[in-house]
């Protein structure tokens, strides 16, 4: 018989005045830092601090094209910690800061940091009204959890880390189907949870009835060689290609007790990763019955105009005779993307291919940059569409 | 019936030159970054890399303890990337590296980091023969995962985060025992995954049969005042505790369907994380079974040489009064720690009120600093002693 330990009664309510940093302020619980470097006042001025030596010149540029960045002087209030305060922006989504000390460029530790770019870099997140709500965590709605998986693979003959986002209430006893996502050139495995706050998205539509519950895969997965390099590039597409098919999805399936077989499986990308997922999801429709390629210029047009055979037009091409094997083929494009001017080329050659009759064909256009912006409006399309019974 | 897709045959052996840079080079699947910036040698050399302005001044000073630090100038080798090398460097384990361009303290972005001393900082991973193989992940065995969780805190009314790591293999129908493990004043819930790389060292004790496979749960449990404003950092550890006891260790168990009941249930923390776990295990003796205070100086003992009463003699003076209540009570300190002094009296007290008597009570020194050679050894020692039916 264990006696009850006598101990003061705690309060049942407590202010929350004293809650460890575990935000940044925006309501998104980052991973490492707390981020009170930047900050959205109530009126729409962007706030910024920055430590540097007392006598330093400190800037703030602001913006993903670096050609069109903003950039704004601070100032050093007291002991080096310097502010500046911008108004009027117009930007939206996730953009990237640069902050410089006498004209070097350096990284705050305490604002948000995303890997763009080839490199970790710190961004803000800017109100875009059509999504703000999209992305916000609620506090009404149990959410869902992004994991890190580490094992080994054959393929690469070292260890690798998939990121894995486990919907509200994940069990594994019950079998969800996933959805294999792949990021832009330059960013890595942490990209849709980190900057895209996917998570959230997911556990918003998933609460709202709008889509099936699901898990999500991202790897990394940019070859890290000069991508103009065309013969490598390809070669490493098929090595991509070998991993994700012969050491993650039977890695993943088994782990997470997932649904099996091709309409329980999705591929997507971003960009680049759109043309990868495009590559493996077209060449493997027997493992895959879902494609989505998310602003995407669809770089098989340019092959087949040139008269060269390449994978993907020998693919799509199959697809197109077979259009039964492909439940969902989503793409987009964003009109102020750089690579709009492709995309009629690309709709002719789906359209002589017969690609465009596949019933879950959808083909979508943003008033967008080739940003964040169209990749998270992307998602919200095109999952609603997947793993209907 | 779907026809079968021809496609060329992928190669079943592939090499392994251009896997997507996904490890630190020391076998560590970072979260974010590649960490090319740092790298040792086969002879034991540190080889530093930087990026700054072609005519910068650039140093990297290395060590936790900044009044011992070793500034090392590094040298531009070409368009601005700036090198250098250390030999002979005596420091173990997890070390800070400062980089400074023209005296400004910088981050490197492609450097392993940390949240460290309330802030985000570079580190580097330096040999300590007895814990390299400990920490070291293996190709043999599975490995485990470590997981982000978010959910709305009532006790905080905020979100709030927990690093969750579960065991190779982890099945959501089989129940595992829960360790809820404190970092260190400074640090956040990413310190025992991201510095201490405690995974690796789970996966492997648990490979080799030396500890029951558990769960291990950290939170962010740094209240950001001074920590000197004693009534406040009292009044926030009553918080903390309401936070834990209410908040987190339902929602784990009822997510993972853990194993219930205090024998299944431990708590332990570093430094003030110790002081942390203490005050909240030794006060609820009902609900953890199981106590590791790694590396603290037991404030108790200060408290009752004035002759106040305080909530930690309390709790040590009713767990000696009925020592059947706490199965594992560990305690641990570094011999050069600068608050080894202080153990002395804490020994004395504790053993005047009989705690030492617990049958499993088990005090280890180590040859050690304050710092993650010692709390390594910690949760070495201290995992294996938990959870036997």
């Amino acid at each position: 018989m264990i006696s009850t330990q006598r101990r003061h009664i705690m309060p049942t309510t407590t202010t929350a005045s004293s809650a460890p940093q575990s935000t940044d302020g925006q309501g998104h619980p980052v991973f490492m830092q707390p981020c009170t470097a930047v900050k959205l006042s109530d009126n729409g001025d962007i706030l910024f601090k920055m430590k540097a030596n007392e006598d330093a010149s400190v800037t703030v540029s602001i913006g993903n094209d670096h050609n069109s960045q903003i950039t704004i002087p601070m100032q050093n209030l007291h002991n080096g910690i310097f502010e500046a305060s911008f108004s009027g922006c117009t930007l939206t989504g996730p953009q990237k800061l640069v902050f410089r000390v006498n004209g070097q460029e350096t990284l705050n530790p305490f604002a948000p940091l995303w890997f763009h770019a080839n490199s970790l870099s710190n961004y803000i997140e800017l109100p875009d009204p059509e999504t703000d709500t999209l992305i916000a965590p609620r506090k009404d709605i149990p959410h869902g959890a992004v994991t890190h998986e580490f094992y080994y693979s054959r393929t690469y003959q070292e260890f690798m880390s998939s990121t894995v986002y486990t919907p509200p209430g994940f069990k594994n006893g019950k079998e969800y189907p996933v959805l294999y996502l792949f990021h832009e050139v330059a960013e890595n495995k942490t990209a849709w949870t980190d900057a895209s706050r996917m998570n959230y998205l997911l556990d918003n539509l998933i609460a709202d009835g709008k889509c099936e519950p699901l898990i999500v895969v991202e790897n990394d997965c940019t070859v890290m060689l000069d991508y103009h390099d065309r013969p490598d590039w390809f070669e490493n597409y098929s090595q991509l290609e070998h991993f994700l098919i012969q050491d993650c999805v039977p890695f993943i399936e088994d782990k997470y007790h997932t649904k099996t077989g091709k309409w329980s499986r999705a591929i997507a990308g971003i960009g680049l990763g759109a043309v990868q997922a495009g590559y493996i999801g077209m060449r493997n429709t027997d493992i895959f019955g879902n494609i989505g390629l998310f602003t995407a210029f669809w770089i098989s047009a340019a092959f087949h105009a040139e008269g060269k055979e390449d994978p993907f037009y020998t693919a799509a091409e199959y697809i197109g005779r077979h259009p039964e094997v492909i439940k969902v083929f989503f793409r987009s494009e964003g009109d102020l993307d750089i690579h709009f001017k492709g995309i009629e080329a690309e709709n002719n050659l789906l359209s002589e291919l017969g690609i465009d009759k596949i019933p879950g064909y959808l083909f979508k256009v943003y008033h967008q940059t080739h940003n964040w912006g169209s990749y998270r409006r992307s998602l919200r399309d095109f999952v609603p569409l997947l793993f209907h019974e």
